[in-house]
């Protein structure tokens, strides 16, 4: 008897939620070459990180959204719908995470903020390839178009081969024609950072309320930094882990004798 | 004329919400050596990771709830606590953050779901040294009073030796009594994991909705693995960082040529 072909199974995922333009070309992507399953929060959940509902009930609704693709909007955050989606596809596990596309990049330190990204550091947590792609601009009407041919590329290299244990990855695009992106770089997270200041106001009952406003500077401009190579118009590729441990502080720590 | 001797500032946050008895203990402790800025969460903000408020507006409220010590609720979420009290404290910069006392175990991978966690994280990207502190019982009743020798120790130690830029400490204590605690070990983040389920339920209105839940597991039985250490009687000390680079994956990664 011939081997049976099976399309792999991809899980789809965001934080801009369901119906934010970024998840339409990467729906388009990966329906081509894989049975999907979509689950994606039912609004908007930028910057929401690693955060995950337990105080309260999930909702998570069917919908025709994405035409024949099976698909459910939830009420939680990213890291929830990875967490349904894992609870929905039961026994046949996916073999791929992606989220996003992020309407805005997510490079450097705001990794540690992004939900796009927090869905895909989960998936390593379980074990399971995962991707987070981001576009480099915020707009609600941002261009995608160029944004495929890379998904596709990575989409295809990472389930041919695989990610190391514990590794997803954090794919940042700039946003420029295809025809201006010089190519992909392996990076490292650049030591960036955000320069916070928050804009004071008066509420109509005259109480105080702040707005957390800032900007974001780099004076990391080592060769492997992602932000340096995004800026010059690379797509880059951070390999990312959940890990945190400091291990090279540990010696360190030791010598405190505490 | 004799130098000036000036106590140090710390900046006080928690995920628990400000009233939660697990951040008394700690303001006593660290009251007695610094002054302080304490602003925390109005109500409980667990799981919330590294989420901030970037849609809406903040408050900050004062409040005589700690006496004599400058003090706050905020309407955030700990790391917006944590950019509030760094935006409050204006040009006196806090010597050092500490978080918590957290009513539970942020051991192993739990540090990245940890609101406690994540505003000291937040610490370290600015180059502050910061702790979060964890007691092992959810209970809102729990006993902080064996943490407080150790808390003094660890607090009093960073304050002498500083940490290394990029690294603040995630402590775990083990719910004993002082007697029974056998000391200090510092470690690494354990590779443990949650096994999720979702408990499905019926509305009401006969609409589905799920509750989170799973149980840890921890299969990583190293000797410097913080969970095995903790449940061994230990206070751990992981020292935990913000570049979530697998630097170890950037080599494989290039040899495929992408």
């Amino acid at each position: 008897m011939p081997k049976m072909s099976k399309r792999p199974l991809i899980l789809v995922t965001n934080d801009d939620g369901f119906t934010a333009p970024g998840i339409q070309p990467l729906v388009d992507v990966v329906g081509d070459i894989a049975d999907l399953l979509i689950i994606a929060p039912a609004k908007p959940q930028s910057v929401i990180g690693h955060a995950i509902t337990v105080n309260a009930p999930l909702r998570m609704t069917p919908t025709d959204y994405f035409g024949k693709h099976k698909a459910f909007y939830c009420s939680g955050t990213p890291v929830d719908c990875f967490k349904l989606g894992m609870y929905e596809s039961g026994k046949r596990k996916p073999n791929l995470i992606v989220s996003g596309i992020n309407h805005g990049s997510n490079v450097s330190t705001n990794v540690l903020y992004s939900g796009t990204m927090s869905a895909a550091v989960e998936g390593a947590l379980e074990g399971i390839p995962s991707i987070g792609f981001s576009l480099c601009d915020h707009d609600w009407s941002a261009n995608f178009q160029a944004c495929k041919k890379y998904v596709k590329k990575i989409v295809n290299k990472v389930l041919e081969e695989g990610l190391e244990k514990g590794v997803c990855l954090n794919v940042n695009i700039p946003d420029l024609p295809a025809s201006e992106i010089k190519g992909i770089k392996v990076c490292r997270q650049a030591r960036a950072y955000w320069d916070d200041t928050f804009d004071e106001r008066m509420d109509p009952l005259k109480k105080k309320y702040y707005w957390l406003t800032g900007s974001f500077h780099n004076h990391d401009n080592g060769s492997e930094a992602d932000m340096v190579n995004l800026d010059n118009g690379y797509v880059t590729i951070v390999p990312t882990q959940f890990d945190m441990t400091a291990h090279h502080a540990i010696g360190q720590l030791n010598e405190w004798n505490l």
